[in-house]
């Protein structure tokens, strides 16, 4: 083979660096997790097909990463569909497993499946890669890491305060300071829909809304009208466009627009319920702000709607999200199953604690000190005290080969390695090690405990 | 869909319990790595088929998981393969990437694609998942993990030395007494194989040799004459049947057996020095043994060969195995890349720890106390010292409904959560908080601070 070789398209390999900084992140959001409450379970990087397909809709369908049968896949191929060469009907009858595509549905699967031996209210979390056969552009990947965390079995608000501190708590370790908390509720949506006339006309009403931002008011209503919505209706929505200030100041506006709707009613009362706890409790570094424009996946959610947005000096979309659903496993025939579930998106928060310089400087240093290798004697002396060094928690080695002192001291300067230790005929008569401070250029003879208590 | 959901035979559903004690075990793993100067490195999930194929034989063709193309995959079927229905032939043609099968190769091809970026020697290790569709029974399966430490661009035997050190610092950070490392040298094998006229039949011999343990020297001796090795070869062999002794003098009967091969003596040379050191330098708890007969993936390994068994009180084959390879990269074009490795087995480790009662009592206990939800009200107070506790890093949640107090207090019981907070009116008038340690009954009224001083 001349070529050298290469990964997918849409996969990445993760050096060194890279590796230590995503566990950086992974920890930090895990061990918060755990502080939360939050356990782990982890699932087969691959289903049975049916269990994914038909669950994302036919994109989804499309998107999901078909394993090919083992042996002699074609003896067992629906006939039909291969003498048609027909690769979409041929494809259940070839492969029987697939790559997970979200970590959502393997939950809901996993609620099923162990029901008897789960004790709900249950609160998961799973940190794993899912796979998608998306176009790879940049900051998508067909191999990406999801970290969720839900509860299922209580309809409990008290679990939206407890994301929302969640959030606050994981940015706020990571030092990542600005970052604002996007809540809405889907019954504010579905009641405004109402009391403009619109509510078979949920979703266009929602996607138009949700361009706010981009296209600003004229174009929304433009799209509104030209989706079948009233004149009349879309005038009742003028509020909605200036609505601005605080929280509580926004929840009032609201009120007036859904004084007639009896499930806008019971939104705007969730989130004040949100709303006033939180402001109770307080939050670090982040900030809760209502966003009645906030829509994701719509369908799917049934009361709060989360969104997180990075910091405004970082260009960047949202960096997790999540809200509030109803039935997760009535999928897999086990109906009310209500639930509330936050995910953190892991490669934007990386980019952006990459951008503002915000990763710790210990975080990518991975070894303490470097023992020069002047021979086999020297070596083994240096191995002793290796390993005191390391039933102490540092993290040391030896250069493997008595190479030229210049390459050896290359090496260290090359790895980052902060400290060099050098032991000659002189240091072993003596029973002292020279000890180099590479940044400083330091160097000084020291005992084994001086060592030790040094670079502890 | 009324069935209960499933998962694809060979892969696990892994709970909360089972997550924390595989991390337990992957955290010493990784700790003992990164103590020892190894780096992390993360490769794709799925390789380039031409990355994997070819690389582990026919059977191991057959054995990995192949992904099939997105689309319309049909259209660039190979036409005469899909005309004669060969399933073997079309897959290159409808299938471009496949499931990793080992940890070795994707390493290989990740030095030899970033050979430039690489400071040589270079000491990675890497912990993820690899997938054969091999036939599922107890303790095999089709997803599991590998933990692979190696280091590449170096031929000195320190590394050799580091490793029998690795493997008894994690055994000994595991509890895990008893383990004996095995230790054998492929030079060696060569060399007695060559004394003996059987150069030409050196897999033979080996395999033979192999099954010492469990056949016994006549069927050895018998299966070495039905391969066609010399009676007065095998006759030569005797002394290596009643090898035993210390390390030492096994040295010392292979020296008489092997003094006329030039890579006999090699061997024995190298481990003599690999004993030497580890002597001067001690083992925890683990002992290094010799062991002629082990050969393990022959045909890879050049030097050292490494296997460790289990504590004799478990019934289990071994726990962990490497070696030295002189060419870990000529697969890909870029050759003399010499390299030592050694791997763990999780799964087997995680049944000799479960067997010996060896999982720390700590490590699957997830949450230190749940507060007792009686309304809104005290919820609310309840957070507040949540949030206090969990800044000082305890684990705590508020049961999410105000539910019947039998019901809290049960699933406090359920979930092994050993103390419990209750607040009610008085509480909260006292600014006190009720802390009942569930395993022994006692309940006491104690400050926030008190509290957090008790749970930290």
């Amino acid at each position: 083979m001349a070529q050298k070789p290469s990964i997918p398209k849409g996969t990445r390999d993760f050096n060194p660096e890279e590796v230590a900084k995503r566990n950086y992140i992974f920890n930090t959001i895990r061990g918060t997790f755990e502080r939360f409450g939050f356990q782990p379970i982890e699932t087969p990087s691959f289903e049975n097909s049916e269990t994914l397909m038909g669950k994302y809709g036919d994109e989804g369908d499309r998107l999901i990463f078909k394993i090919l049968n083992s042996g002699d896949y074609l003896a067992k191929a629906d006939k039909v569909a291969f003498d048609k060469k027909d690769s979409n009907k041929l494809t259940s009858s070839i492969s029987e497993k697939a790559l997970r595509y979200d970590l959502t549905v393997p939950f809901a699967r996993y609620v099923v499946q162990h029901q008897n031996e789960i004790e709900f209210p249950f609160k998961r979390y799973q940190i794993q890669p899912v796979w998608r056969a998306d176009r790879p552009q940049k900051g998508r990947f067909r191999e990406f890491y999801q970290c969720d965390a839900d509860v299922v079995g209580s309809d409990s608000l008290w679990q939206e305060v407890e994301f929302i501190q969640l959030y606050d708590a994981v940015f706020a370790a990571l030092k990542l300071e600005g970052v604002s908390i996007k809540i809405n509720n889907r019954k504010i949506l579905s009641g405004i829909a109402e009391v403009i006339g619109a509510s078979d006309k949920l979703i266009d009403f929602t996607v138009a809304l949700d361009k706010l931002d981009k296209i600003g008011e004229e174009k929304v209503k433009e799209e509104m009208l030209s989706k079948g919505i009233s004149e009349a209706g879309i005038s009742k929505l003028q509020p909605l466009f200036t609505l601005s200030g605080t929280f509580e100041s926004q929840i009032e506006s609201l009120k007036s627009i859904l004084d007639t709707s009896e499930e806008g009613k019971k939104g705007i009362d969730e989130l004040a319920f949100i709303n006033n706890a939180i402001k109770a409790l307080g939050l670090n570094t982040a900030t809760l702000q209502l966003d009645v424009t906030l829509a994701r996946g719509l369908n799917y959610y049934t009361g709060a709607i989360f969104e997180v947005a990075a910091p405004k000096t970082v260009q960047m979309g949202s960096i997790g999200g999540g809200g509030r659903y109803d039935d997760l496993t009535g999928i897999f025939g086990m109906p009310h199953m209500s639930g509330v579930g936050i995910s953190f998106g892991l490669d934007r928060i990386y980019l952006v604690l990459e951008e503002l310089n915000l990763f710790p400087e210990t975080v990518s240093k991975s070894v303490e000190v470097l023992f020069i290798n002047f021979g086999d004697k020297e070596a083994l002396f240096c191995l002793k005290a290796i390993k005191k060094l390391r039933l102490q928690g540092v993290n040391a080695e030896l250069y493997p080969d008595s190479a030229k002192m210049k390459k050896q001291m290359n090496h260290a300067n090359k790895r980052n390695i902060p400290f060099v230790v050098l032991v000659g005929e002189e240091e072993i008569k003596s029973n002292n090690y020279s000890l180099k401070n590479m940044v400083s250029g330091e160097q000084f003879k020291v005992s084994l405990e001086a060592l030790v208590k040094h670079l502890k």
